[in-house]
């Protein structure tokens, strides 16, 4: 990288920090950077510094928000006694996006990972226990559906039980659409061992 | 997208126009960003701003570079009466990494296009006419070997070659490591009509 001057240089490996952003994509990204209206790129910098600042964990449900109650925890018209836990903002908006889940949410910001040095301490853990501390119907735990989301699922219910509140988890099953054959072992099994009476 | 708060949909809106950046990899990025520690988010905003700000077209070869006159045309060691034109940086970056070639180079920014509007007045072309009322021996065209490309190289050497100047083209042909039953047919005949003896 060398080849450049150190401006550009500089930008390069600014850029190939980012996840999936190798070499070869952050000198295409500088490129087409250095080519954009001065005007433009003045926003793309300044709206990456005004998220970084002002982009913070909403004091109720921890989503990423820049007020400091989130939109759906300041709603009235969300069901505020059902909480999903999710491990993480996307994972939030993917939820949103059905446009039929009503309740609010709990964002863990990851999930316990004893191979990754991760535990109960490490996410929004603590936080969640304290709101079940108010008046809740049910917690919908949908973390992934990975080892550490299954281990997370397991931890929350156990811990959950004894205070009486519904525990529920999201059904793992085969997606919609999806063609049998091409789906793995482990969510067949798991599909066959939720199947439901028509 | 409407399920983020307002700073950070911005971000993700800014980082979507990005080349080979959708909605999915720019909310990827933007959630990486606003996880990222706080200097090192202002060290990238930085870097944004200062390359747009400060990189421009060296006097001379027209290469992007953040001073004057960029380093290759500056060094004395080059042999500045062998000028290689090439259609953008990134291409005399390629050459550079050969550490092989010891000329100086020339930027058209573009190649001539009659599909997108692109004549011979919108590259720097007459800079490169200027440069060849100098002393100069060779010129080698390294413009892509795509229709624009070959088109570009077609007319500039009908342009020079009235000046007495020698103008050659870089070698069209099968790629080192390259399989032959995986070469399209044109690259083929090229590399058949330019065999050189052994």
């Amino acid at each position: 990288m060398e080849y450049y001057s150190g401006q550009i240089n500089r930008l390069i490996e600014e850029l190939s920090l980012l996840p999936g952003v190798g070499s070869k994509t952050a000198q295409r990204l500088a490129f087409h950077i250095l080519g954009m209206p001065e005007e433009n790129v003045e926003r793309l910098s300044k709206a990456i510094i005004d998220a970084k600042k002002n982009v913070r964990y909403c004091k109720c449900c921890f989503t990423l928000t820049d007020s400091e109650i989130c939109p759906i925890c300041k709603n009235p018209a969300r069901n505020h006694k059902q909480i999903m836990v999710v491990e993480n903002t996307r994972d939030l908006a993917a939820y949103e996006k059905t446009k039929k889940y009503e309740g609010v949410y709990h964002v863990l910001h990851g999930a316990i990972s004893p191979m990754l040095g991760i535990g109960p301490n490490d996410i929004k853990l603590k936080e969640l226990m304290k709101r079940l501390e108010g008046d809740v119907d049910e917690v919908i735990i949908a973390t992934n559906s990975s080892l550490e989301g299954e281990t997370t699922a397991m931890y929350i219910s156990k811990l959950i039980k004894p205070t009486g509140i519904k525990v529920t988890r999201i059904a793992s099953g085969v997606p919609v659409g999806g063609d049998l054959e091409y789906i793995d072992e482990v969510t067949l099994l798991r599909a066959l061992e939720g199947r439901a009476e028509l």
